[in-house]
């Protein structure tokens, strides 16, 4: 069985999906860390609703004084728009926020008697993001290995995909895309212009000029 | 420099004014975890005044709801009283603290451009606390190394000391142990009772017959 680290986002909906459909989704745990964008909120409660997983929330937004200049958690600083580049998301970077979300979550697991802590990293990620890495999740599983009396184990079955292969997987297992929400900024609707909202629309543009889904799990 | 998990007890105040006194005190991080004994934020405030080092605060008490039942954060689950032995310590395990402490701290010596975290793992927790033994602490200074951009480093330096051998290397450095609190209970003052305060007098009076300190780093 497996909690998985869930934010309401494309890629972590999915996996809520992938371990459901293996009987293995033991909880789902919400971040808010401060991030404008709770839109999230709503559509993890909707799918963990759909799929009868327990979804428990984790309110670190106490803490977002200390993670200084980034976009998501300091108003003050503009969410950047353009392409998903380096240059432009670096200022998404919250510090360690991979780590901090599996150490709270793998506590989590232990309270429940739950061995696996499931993330959802993927390929796409790994240029910005140091804690998306595969080398990260390996060096965060050997610690999970010891953190407890018995081990725990961190699952990331996406991390060699494509937010492509992923959108190809989420059809495959029936999600609903209108319930997940990836724009950083907090507003209505999707803005279409912030870096990950580019990235997600021009997944779905591959997906559809291609229909891959060649790395599945 | 570095930026240190400070509780305000007697080995991270040994730490902090070890760290002190080689200027590389860069700020010291103190967490609510929703336990009892906050007296020892008042410890942490005096030592960190004392020394001119920065404090902040990480208030996780919201997520203690998440911990399941272990004495130091559910009111309902009894301080064990007596020897500072495994059975009766297992109930003082808040799950993965430590990895969520160094997560939190990680994030802010990055916030703060500082290259390390140290914290006051020392060898009297091995048996009971997997999250205090050297290979954990191996472990995790393994992910911390590449976390972020630039590698952070994870400093224990009384991994394979003694509280006794903590308390000789705290005289030398002239800390006032009467600004330091371990107990458990959050009472005015120490109890004398709990398996912490057992082990702290313990450790005080090994100190007193021995003079001990041979493993000072």
């Amino acid at each position: 069985m497996a909690l998985i680290v869930y934010s309401g986002g494309l890629d972590s909906t999915v996996l809520l999906h992938y371990l459901a459909k293996q009987g293995r989704a033991d909880g789902a745990l919400w971040f808010n860390y401060g991030q404008r964008h709770l839109k999230e909120l709503d559509c993890a409660k909707a799918n963990c609703e759909k799929l009868g997983v327990k979804l428990d929330i984790a309110d670190i937004s106490s803490l977002s004084h200390l993670f200084g200049d980034n976009a998501l958690t300091n108003p003050n600083v503009d969410v950047p728009t353009g392409d998903y580049d380096e240059s432009n998301m670096k200022t998404t970077v919250v510090p360690n926020r991979n780590m901090i979300f599996i150490a709270i979550a793998t506590a989590r697991a232990i309270a429940l008697g739950t061995d696996s802590v499931a993330y959802a990293a993927h390929s796409g990620d790994h240029s910005i993001y140091p804690d998306c890495r595969p080398e990260f999740a390996d060096a965060l599983n050997n610690v999970l290995g010891i953190c407890h009396y018995t081990p725990i184990k961190l699952e990331r079955p996406f991390v060699n995909m494509t937010k492509t292969d992923i959108i190809a997987l989420g059809y495959k297992l029936g999600v609903d895309f209108d319930l997940t929400w990836s724009c950083y900024n907090g507003l209505d609707e999707p803005c279409h212009k912030c870096a990950t909202c580019i990235e997600r629309d021009q997944a779905f543009q591959f997906f559809y000029q291609k229909g891959t889904g060649e790395r599945l799990p």
